[in-house]
């Protein structure tokens, strides 16, 4: 069962009563669970190029973006006693490190690198599925 | 895009040669990032609870479990320079913690508690996803 | 070799230039560390008590913590193609899950609770070790 | 408070009865915490070198041992219903990166990396203490 079909499960299942938009924190959860296996991912095959000296900023923020989303994407599941403050602010980071990492991956791709095509597509959507929960979550988009 | 996706992607687009069958891969590297988040929600769940109590057994294996995925579906992502020991003996220890989580929750889900009856259906998935992958990095059934 | 020996020991093997302040780094990288594994063990401390039911906030929050904790530990100490968007955000996102985890354990720490009260003192330490760090990566007091 | 003494405090507040070897358990965790961030670090070393290229095994190794070293602190962190066959398979995955790491780092230590020489030394340390905690949990020697 894909990631957003366990996220959509868990939330009709959570005991408590829950007021807030579903769509929305599944969406967002999925995109960190995504992207933070994109850029698992592309961090790897930009390690197996043979032009890696190239690309160790992208490797490095690939890095970055991987362990910020997924602990984003493990804040933003959690629904007993939210706290509006901590998910605004890891969400936050997750657009910013997105934002970071796509335009990084988006110049590597310009030259012919696929993975880096991919992962830029993935930070972008991850970066919109936050930007789309932060009012929902009473924060301000970034 | 989901995990599954990304990961046949990203795998199709490694730069060096790979002689591995990516089916079982992105099987496992997919069911890895499913049951870490199941496991993350369903100690959640869990949390919300009346009953909370009679589950911090559950809420602890969830814990476990969710690291534990969560580190094998990032050791098993990477293709650059595999080290056969490192990948069997996660991808073993998955296994054990996919198995104790699951008996767990089948117990709760049979009194009743469905997020723990998703859970073990996760934690099954996954744990047969890293049974299969063993024989194609080396290693023994567990 | 404690973590903040070890991180000292690597930024100094670091074989660019660094232009930063090396000990601010080294504390918020330690305090990281340290308020990690004080949220990891607090949450398991709670889930041993008795009366785990009142504690499913503080519990809620721990593991909120936790991860934050961890992800931001990692990023700041990486000093490959600092981007200072990113570290900041995460150092942000710390110090508003330091907030939010201690002043719950704070509570919890006033009814006796001593592994709350050890914690609460972690989470001070790790905010302030990140407030400490903001000015130095270009960003402001949160 | 570094890690070790914040694990000694919170095993010591831990609530229920702890028949266990705490000084074991301690320096297991300590070890983890200091080998996950000496590979994190080593990696991003590694990352900066002119010779980047001859590094890649090396890095790939840093970023498992890192991710397995985390899941295991945590892992061993926690008391509350123990399950041996988890810990143990863990511990065993963490023996298993820190070995490989260990060599591949070593390798590097010998034409001058001294990153690398640091980073060896912190993956021994971690995969004795790991030896040392499997007797205590019901394990065998890996």
């Amino acid at each position: 069962m894909p990631v957003a079909e366990v996220a959509r499960q868990m939330l009709d299942y959570y005991p408590r009563e829950l007021n807030v938009d579903r769509g929305l924190f599944v969406r967002c959860i999925e995109a960190c669970y995504d992207c933070a296996e994109s850029c698992t991912q592309c961090a790897d095959d930009c390690l197996g190029e043979e032009s890696v000296q190239e690309l160790t900023s992208c490797i490095r923020l690939n890095l970055d973006c991987a362990d910020i989303c997924a602990a984003t994407g493990r804040v933003v599941s959690r629904q007993t006693s939210v706290d509006a403050n901590v998910i605004s602010a890891i969400v936050q980071a997750c657009i910013a490190a997105c934002r970071s990492c796509g335009d990084e991956c988006e110049r590597h791709a310009a030259h012919g690198m696929e993975h880096c095509r991919v992962c830029a597509e993935e930070c972008r959507r991850c970066e919109q599925a936050c930007q789309d929960l932060l009012p929902a979550i009473g924060g301000q988009a970034a």
